[in-house]
């Protein structure tokens, strides 16, 4: 691990004190059936652990009341200390939240005629950017709707269209209080300063007491092998999780301050046996590759054929990405890898698209076509058809070029037609690592 | 709706018979914290909904075991029929569940040498194939954890390196078979054929009954008008939701054969009220342009500016794009958009990159430089940076180019960078939609 990079992010993260615990209830049918992917239960246990808040469980549950309920109470038998909704808050039938809350917190609901202007004005912006029309009879009935709030509730002024909400228990009872935020990430994301604020939750946070976290990360081993290593020792007091992901080893491991030395030992046993697979003791490949770019002043441009536009959607991720990123060929056809990129049909017709020798051609020109100080070139075969005994779905042969010098890899990825893309994505980012930095090779 | 793209999907699908219900809980850390998104939650959920199976919640835990003890006992408490779990399998010692699973049944854990076998072999290959290198003995021992089953439990063939389990109660005890499957998707689905036929699952499902599921997506309009035409009928036996996303709205009903009369007259009402915005009876934005590209002979290319390559990845997911895509620029840089799209450098000047005419300019110059039928460019201000009073971020300009027209649309777009960049990009799908099939404009 070297650079400016990797020192940009503290290696110890102080991240709050341990309330006993909250819990999360995410609604939608849409969510639980998987027609929307749920970013907003892990972001906010994320949010919370960063606190020193504990979150055990996150309960996904569809639009029936009586789900919602169920899950309300789970939590609330639990012994949680605070409870957090998502979802529910838009202006149709089967958005039940806010009145399931306040009935589970035995508050009745009221309108909120300030609030229900200010939802109106929103509405009514959204329709223009879009250039939709509305009704406004239509638009006045969902307004209303979502102007309903439980009495005595916090409001937490809306992000999108809806409003959050903060419900303590009705006077004389005891029990967490449910903070009601809304589905959409952005808009969550965009309340949750407000959210935090609230008296209600200030108080169920008041009891956190210290908590850290560190991550570090491995690429080019399987999880078995680090297994081995962390059997042979006791770490106690430190919470170690591990996770692969496209070929990435993550490890992250939670601990109270009186454990530092549990830590810094496990530090030195990784440090120890997977010294040359350990790339980061904190920011992602993502982060490494975007501020080596920027640190050294180099740009970067792509040619790709199987994961079209993957790697150039993904280096373009962050904000200011233009200062390094030029663009990128989704060169899928091949009369696209001759015409835009360059690569000579002779080439092509020799090899096939798919070998080693394309897979330089595309990052030469690549790095020729848009003037670029690195090309990333990609072919390979995802699938699930076009593999052959010689060439089988999952071969894909990368190469990264840059003012010292090129890296070429060529390997048979596992999975499906999606996991080939995402992980040949991911390999091509720890090569551009590699090629920048040092480090392990990929 | 017209095409056969929308007739390859029925417009109803018989979805099976209703047990009771089923719960799943989903663990790891990882997910818990977001580092992964939980998809295989959701993607049972769908599943068992499909074949008439009912899943009222998903359960997102930790690796800490009394967590899942305590969400498998929520789930057996509200008497649950089948109940299955996600990850946990790996030979890292936070993955539990097998251990847990075992406990909560009431079975001893003992190790399957046949299955120590055949994940020794299939570990080697992974190695091999990634051309890594492992410790021969660290490898046995993460081997060995994976073939520790409980005695009496049903061993589903691995996938990837884990083993799925079906395991009953003990012997005299009663309650819900436990369904033990992998945590990285693909090996989850590719066990779950495997998993259905296990006999436990097959008495669990034996109560199913009939259940109808049927889908309807409009673009162009928001929620409140939606709901505000809902509201003036009864539509008893049907369970409506309703989802927005990137600007597109879906209607999920599900509903029991008694209530086909109930349902023909909400689509007439949907018909009657929302017939300009309904574009599918069924089939994604992302079939249909598939289906319209492959059944019309037409090939596509794009040209992407804040989008960066995600269009061009979007239209490549599926198995086979080969035959309509040829690729795409991700012309991020405007000396890109001049050298390779061929946007006059004097336009760029005199409009600015985000404009109309460039935009238009990206489209001609992908369909040229790539000699597709048909061409789309987008340019716009993904923020959180860059915006001006005049083009606000959000800013997006994006036209289509056939053999028979061209579509431009200027719209400003709400949320952040990632928010903005998907919301262009699905545009851009109905804007292809539109120009292949007519239907609701975009």
């Amino acid at each position: 691990m070297t650079g400016e990079a990797a020192r940009r992010v503290p290696a110890v993260t102080r991240v709050g004190r341990v309330v006993a615990r909250a819990g999360i209830v995410v609604t939608g049918t849409e969510v639980l059936t998987g027609r929307v992917s749920d970013r907003n239960g892990p972001w906010l246990a994320e949010q919370l652990r960063r606190m020193g808040v504990d979150v055990g469980t996150v309960l996904v549950v569809g639009d029936r009341p009586e789900d919602l309920r169920a899950a309300l109470g789970f939590l609330i038998a639990a012994g949680e200390d605070l409870l957090l909704t998502t979802g529910g808050l838009g202006p149709t039938a089967d958005d039940l939240t806010a009145e399931i809350v306040a009935e589970v917190q035995g508050r009745p609901m009221a309108l909120d005629p300030s609030l229900e202007r200010e939802i109106a004005g929103i509405v009514e912006g959204l329709m223009d950017g879009r250039r939709w029309r509305a009704d406004a009879e239509a638009t006045a009935a969902g307004v209303r709707k979502q102007a309903m709030v439980p009495a005595g509730a916090t409001v937490l002024p809306p992000v999108g269209t809806a409003p959050g909400l903060v419900v303590p228990p009705a006077e004389g009872r005891t029990g967490p209080a449910v903070v009601v935020l809304p589905g959409p990430p952005p808009e969550l994301q965009g309340m949750w300063p407000a959210a935090l604020a609230a008296e209600p939750v200030q108080q169920a946070l008041a009891a956190r007491s210290e908590l850290y976290q560190e991550t570090v990360r491995l690429w080019g081993t399987l999880e078995s092998q680090l297994a081995a290593t962390l059997r042979q020792h006791e770490f106690p007091g430190l919470e170690i999780t591990t996770c692969l992901r496209d070929g990435e080893l993550e490890i992250v491991t939670r601990y109270g301050p009186d454990a530092q030395p549990v830590y810094d030992r496990l530090m030195s046993v990784l440090r120890e046996a997977h010294g040359e697979q350990l790339f980061s003791t904190g920011p992602t490949v993502d982060d490494l590759v975007a501020d080596a770019l920027a640190g050294k002043g180099l740009t970067v441009a792509t040619a790709e054929s199987c994961t079209s536009g993957l790697l150039a959607a993904r280096l373009t991720e962050r904000a200011g990405s233009s200062a390094w990123v030029l663009g990128g060929v989704a060169s899928y056809a091949n009369s696209a890898k001759e015409n835009l990129v360059g690569v000579p049909a002779e080439m092509l017709a020799e090899h096939g698209a798919v070998s080693t020798q394309v897979a330089a051609a595309l990052a030469e020109g690549a790095r020729a076509r848009f003037g670029a100080d690195v090309g990333v070139g990609i072919t390979g075969i995802a699938g699930p058809g076009g593999g052959t005994p010689d060439k089988p779905v999952g071969t894909v042969h990368l190469c990264v070029i840059g003012p010292d010098g090129s890296r070429p890899s060529s390997v048979v990825l596992p999975g499906s037609r999606s996991a080939v893309r995402q992980r040949a994505v991911t390999l091509a980012m720890h090569m551009l690592r590699h090629l920048l930095l040092g480090g392990p090779p990929a």
